[in-house]
């Protein structure tokens, strides 16, 4: 058996509780948040772990490895504490929305050997990575430029967008990363431009609403996205990526399979809304994958050096659009 | 240049008059109406045709074939009289709605050897031709079964409905031709349901509006076909063809390129509204087929003989709805 | 806590016996299977459930339903036992092969009071649910007529057709079904052919690949059916409703959200192969509506009458398919 | 009647030509091309034209207007002459390769008050049409997006290249318009990216065969263009405008209404290839409304101003992309 501890009983540790708990060979030993709620006591419940503070995952021996779903301000310090005690970490992103320390939590789980798997879901999806792997393989033809749609179904509370670290470090990251992953090369020059153009509690809360980045990698080929906080029929999230031989497009997943026609037209249904179920194979999958991980070795489709290089990107992306000029990066550039 | 006269200046006579005036090899002479309108003259205008009687373009050495598209009941006569006259014969289905007249009449066309094209214009539209091409060159496999799908946009008026001969002999005659022709076989067994569901007018018409057909072939293979005088979005035409390495399915084609996305789903264009500019390729394709006929020869890709078995069909489905029981039909079958 | 036993550990009884642990209130007590196996075994110890003889459930009054997943010869003695022993019953179709056992079973069913639901998944489908509802709502408008297509993969082995009681009884009997249900009336007459054109086994077994049904409704409106035992491109059923103000379209899911365009077309994903995966919201949501029944009461979507009237229609098919002619059905008809 | 000249006799020329000649109330007098070739005289035979030369058309006072579409270096020199002669023109885009002839050659024509149109043809486009429709009447909602994509079937030949201006003044020139037109207002901030990724000979010639551009208009909403030399697939020319209540997109026109299913999944047509045969409504639509405004007045959607403002945004994307810098442009920017 493989025993696992689980911190945050928020919408998306649940998601990664019951995925951890319906696997045959894991135990999810305990569950850590630090506000009592039915919330937290109705997931343990179905998990079978026991409500227990942070000191006693950590000096648990018989705990594998640990499922990082808490609010952000914890990851750092989680993943460190982690890092010492030799426990395998999946870990939602960010590491944290200062960059000096993301440099500095990376190096130190690097430096510790630990299995370290970053959540970025949508390496796990099988459709991102049918494309990645028709990539690949050469079937499609050498990857020339890649074109991204990720637009959320309606704006996010104005409390959310504040402890957020803004659109680029909370939306754009995913995207940041879905570039380097499919380019398997790193990017060397950032232009982004951003407004508030659909909700004004955005703009009051310093952040924008509408962003429009292109990214150009090291070899000289495009990534052109947008990033939006609503689109009028749901959650978008769309990839284009043109090769040599063939177009491969990731499609949005539609909610029904029925499609009702009249005078007006032949109206499909709406996508899957939103995340949590969009992604809901790959949040299995990439659980499957650190369980893995853990009993059998093997590299993660995304570990924390991936989260430090989709963040600089973003940091990158925000300088860009408060200086509108590009920004050029490499190993080195810090904002 | 090849020259033509054309009767009947309604509707379908002005598509075939219009297409048959802009192939660069063809003068039409003549056409014929019986009806002063301003529809007949605005027609003879534009194609640079004279209006004259029927007794001129037979009379006229000069004519080398004529276009029938005027109403049903002169049908019969001019096909005769083209026979007789040796002009060669672009007709209109159906030649008549009696049906020892319509054997009469092909009877009498093949005896004669003139060049006869009728005009099932779907053999000549690209979709369904590229369907029938993909089966014919085996790439699609051996044809097991087809379902075919004809609805009206609309109820016709009461006054067509009574002067057209019913549905079977209407509307779905297209149905029956696409099912022999795609077979490459003769139908054996006919079975036929239909009702009034839709319209009462069409009902105190004598007709149905409703009708759905199951066509067994000689060789034993299926056919199925719903026909409808309404559809809620338009005119639907659509075919699908079980092979047995591929399906095969001719789809509506959409007025409008543009999709609308909102909170109610995705609307796509309804589709071509109707015969006219759904099949306006294939209009102009059979009346560029009929003048290659008749300046270098060769053969229509439905003749007389086809609009005959057709209609065999079409008869077939009626006694069949009127009796209750299926129509065992051969070469001598007649109602 | 509501205490099942599962009958049957088999692909389907697999099913079933999973979504029922799954639940919070249910515990499957016990499993019954007359073949050990690795299958039973693994089962039982996924649900937590004894394996036990037949009359160990039947004679544990803490036992509240039993679930009907062995093989169709049980079916009937099962629903005996259960309906005797007052416990409430979920039974896949058929009740049996024997028309007039099923005539008996149904009535002792209904005589007893217990409840049971008949396995229809479809009608738990989401999809086809949406459908029905909307039809039920007014919103469509009234419904005209009904297109359905069922095509499996490939042809199931010969062993499997030998004991299914052939195409209209194990395959097309869902569809018999669907028709009732969305038309929300009975048949009155059923016109069906069949041929063996694909798979040369399946005929040798006594037995047809393809099918075409008409039915005729009491108030004379009509469905159209295509069985077939393959298509080219996988699991294929679909669903078309024509009513007044709309058509509903039930279309295939896809496997996979992943467009390839290429000189040769656009090509999207095969549907979800097969019934398994693409009902497995549908088997979820029937197992869900079985225990809440017990729980507290109401009706199936469908019963053991619904079992028997869609057997009903698929005797007449097999009749009309015999004889070449339709066959009048009524409350009285049986074969 | 309108008496009208066309200039030039190749692709385009040919087109323009048979619109015009094919308009009821229209003669086309005059064909003039310097280079006699059987394209020349099939053309002027097929519109009853007369071969002259430039000075013919200026010096007759008959005709009403003329035609550009010649090759690029004689635009400018025609429509001076034209305004001097007072003729209207319909002039094809670029007015030269040369931004401050543009200038020039724009103020002369304005200050003549003659009639100009200037050929972005996507503008007289049913679907492009009906997009600006919708947004102009509010169904839509507000505008705050758009992204276009425009990738050509293949690369076109080097000489073409060489002369062509470069892909922002040949071939995004016309999403620069669209994007003028569809925003209602100007373009402030142009960032383009560019490389030569799919054909070594376009390099060679100076020029790129791949570019990414973001627009920012002066009230702060953007616009993401990609632009390509070759799609695998065809001729790839789409539109997506994001609006508050609705998003619309203009989608790739399928050439063939069949869609192939097979064990590889359904396969869709490849879209109309090229953009003569995509916008031969467009062209259609064009011609007549620049007859109409001869004939009874009104404004264009696209005057000579559009042209340069157009220009203004490729010359400024050419700026971009050789130095690496966002560029802010207004009325009184040049390059």
């Amino acid at each position: 058996m493989t025993d696992l501890a689980v911190f945050g009983a928020g919408r998306i540790g649940r998601v990664h509780g019951l995925n951890a708990a319906s696997l045959p060979s894991v135990r999810v030993k305990y569950l850590v948040d630090p506000v009592a709620s039915e919330q937290r006591a109705g997931l343990a419940a179905r998990i079978g772990a026991d409500i227990v503070s942070s000191d006693t995952v950590f000096s648990d021996a018989s705990v594998d490895g640990i499922i990082i779903a808490s609010s952000t301000d914890t990851h750092a310090g989680l993943l460190l504490q982690a890092a010492r005690a030799g426990k395998a970490i999946f870990c939602e992103k960010p590491v944290s929305l200062d960059f000096v320390t993301v440099e500095a939590v990376t190096s130190a789980v690097e430096t510790s050997g630990v299995v370290c798997l970053l959540a970025f879901q949508r390496r796990y999806d099988p459709d991102f990575r049918f494309v990645r792997e028709r990539i690949v393989s050469g079937e499609a033809g050498a990857l020339e430029h890649i074109v991204m749609h990720t637009r959320d179904p309606a704006p996010p509370s104005r409390a959310y967008v504040e402890r957020s670290g803004g659109m680029f470090r909370d939306q754009a990251i995913h995207d940041f990363d879905m570039a380097r992953y499919l380019l398997g090369e790193d990017i060397a020059i950032v232009y982004a431009v951003g407004n508030c153009l659909i909700d004004a509690e955005i703009g009051a809360a310093g952040d924008i609403d509408t962003a429009m980045v292109t990214l150009t990698s090291v070899s000289g080929r495009f990534v052109q996205m947008v990033n939006c906080r609503r689109a009028p029929f749901g959650y978008d999230q769309r990839l284009e990526v043109l090769c040599s031989k063939e177009v491969l497009y990731v499609e949005n997943r539609p909610q029904r399979g029925v499609t009702i026609a009249d005078a007006d037209g032949f109206r499909a249904s709406t996508p899957m809304n939103y995340f949590i179920e969009r992604f809901a194979d790959a949040y299995r999958n990439e659980m499957a994958a650190f369980v893995s991980l853990i009993e059998t070795g093997g590299r993660p489709l995304a570990g924390i050096r991936d989260g430090l290089e989709a963040q600089r990107i973003a940091e990158a992306a925000l300088v860009s659009m408060q200086s509108g000029m590009p920004v050029r990066i490499g190993p080195d550039w810090r904002p």
